[in-house]
């Protein structure tokens, strides 16, 4: 259990990298710049402990609240597309279990009421104009501005404050660890269950931050849905498995078609199938016709590119 | 491994419950009729050993082959239909691993060669006429004709020889009790666990006896298909969970419909939609217009009641 007084509120100013961080369930930071200077801005992510609160704040507007997972630690870069160019690749990671809010908050238009909460030093807001300051990526703000922000968002304090700190820590750490010890269980089950206990959780729900829909047939309804992993759980890297930018929601028949290679994805959305795909079956699940699924983001491609080269069956 | 020198041969006509039995991975016989007086032809299933090799004799042809997975045991009656209302509930029963026979094989048109091998005592046939011996169950036969019979039936015996003897009793007897015991392990994950790993196995070669088509959208390729129990895993009795009756192969999205009971089935194989199946789905999948899948068998139709009582979402 968190004590809350040790709760520490930050501003993460995230803009291009919002989608892929929420989704992945991270926030990141290069430890230096290219020209080997390292900023307060980014060396903050080094300070985060598992239950602080981080607000994501993109193009002018409060749009998601998250619970860190875990503290600060060393981490490469992940799968960035462009965006990350010309960062360095070593950098600071905290893991975070992102909502979007109930109500989106745009700062500037309260800036009576914000700019007395804002810090004298390194502040996210340039507090006279209510314009995001140039560089800041996170940003340590007062108890006050997080409480009140939270009011903004609608979010009760108790949603968040009382999370365990640490069921991303707990699963893939202690729990991994002694399933991977066991000695009962083969390989595969050891990772059909590793996948399962922490694939409910963290994973579908980052899934489903963007994806609420069966690509293919259309199905909203989380019911009939399933959080299939783009890069195969078995092949992925640890920072890949609980990503969810790694996954898509889709229907229980669909997922077997691209979980065994019968189909694939382009980033713009064509869809592929396999010669080896029984024609009998596209028939018989009415799935003839479909030819494109909508674009996929630059996070979704890196995991895509890696399910055509090796997962999909030529 | 077995020593080949102490594997006998069996002779189970089994007619009316062939299906059942053949689909239920066992011999069952009861250990006294009502009368109270014991017969050999029952008696003998609680002679059978592991790694012994049995032959079905049904309406005059040899169809499946089996090695057995136990030795005889006391067990109460299976969820026999009408065939088994005069027998006692109380028998012995033997589990076996049963395929179909590449060649059936009909003793009659070979009793030239047949006759001269059959018991002198307690024959499942008679040697004059070639027809089955009335009242008779499980007969011992020699390794004579054990070797001419799988010669006929076109088996290698090293194909039924070389099984180890017991996947059936290590999976649910040693491995099972050690994924109970294990202290980090969620009771339903033991269960995903232990359903998975002996389900890859005999359940689902049970199920595709018979059931070898997706009976909703038509699909037979094994690919496609899962292998989805009738009374769910987490409340059948251990007889229960490797029964083939109690399980159909279906679709991976009929599989989810199932499975949460938005859909049952009639035993003439009437299909109902629960309501509060969502009906984008239904339209979605394709799934309007499904009316009837065919009828289904006494055994299954006991295991579907309780699906209709339990499981379905009226």
């Amino acid at each position: 259990m968190i004590n809350i007084n040790d709760v520490e509120y930050w501003w993460v100013t995230q803009n291009q990298t919002f989608e892929e961080e929420v989704r992945g369930g991270y926030m990141w930071a290069p430890k230096f710049q290219k020209d080997g200077k390292s900023l307060t801005a980014y060396t903050n992510v080094s300070l985060v402990k598992p239950g602080d609160i981080i607000f994501s704040y993109v193009n002018t507007r409060i749009v998601a609240v998250g619970t860190a997972l875990s503290s600060g630690y060393t981490s490469m870069k992940p799968h960035t597309g462009d965006a990350g160019e010309v960062w360095a690749n070593e950098g600071w990671r905290v893991d975070v279990d992102y909502s979007l809010v109930p109500r989106e908050f745009k700062p500037k238009d309260r800036l009576d009421e914000i700019g007395p909460l804002l810090p004298a030093k390194y502040s996210p807001l340039i507090a006279k104009t209510g314009h995001g300051a140039q560089g800041m990526y996170l940003s340590l703000i007062s108890e006050q501005l997080g409480e009140y922000l939270l009011r903004q968002i609608g979010v009760k304090p108790e949603s968040l404050f009382f999370v365990e700190p640490d069921p991303f820590e707990k699963a893939l750490v202690e729990d991994e660890q002694a399933i991977w010890e066991n000695s009962v269980l083969s390989e595969t089950e050891k990772q059909r269950l590793v996948l399962s206990r922490v694939g409910q959780g963290l994973f579908r729900k980052r899934v489903k931050l963007f994806e609420n829909t069966c690509r293919v047939t259309g199905v909203s309804d989380d019911n009939y849905l399933i959080a299939s992993h783009i890069k195969p759980w078995s092949v992925a890297g640890s920072d890949e498995r609980l990503d969810g930018n790694n996954g898509l929601l889709l229907s229980p028949h669909i997922d077997r078609l691209f979980d065994r290679g019968y189909m694939t994805f382009a980033k713009n959305g064509d869809v592929f199938l396999s010669n080896e795909l029984n024609q009998d079956v596209v028939q018989r699940w009415s799935l003839q016709g479909i030819e494109n699924v909508g674009e996929f983001s630059e996070a979704q491609e890196h995991f895509l590119e890696h399910h055509r080269d090796y997962v999909f069956k030529q």
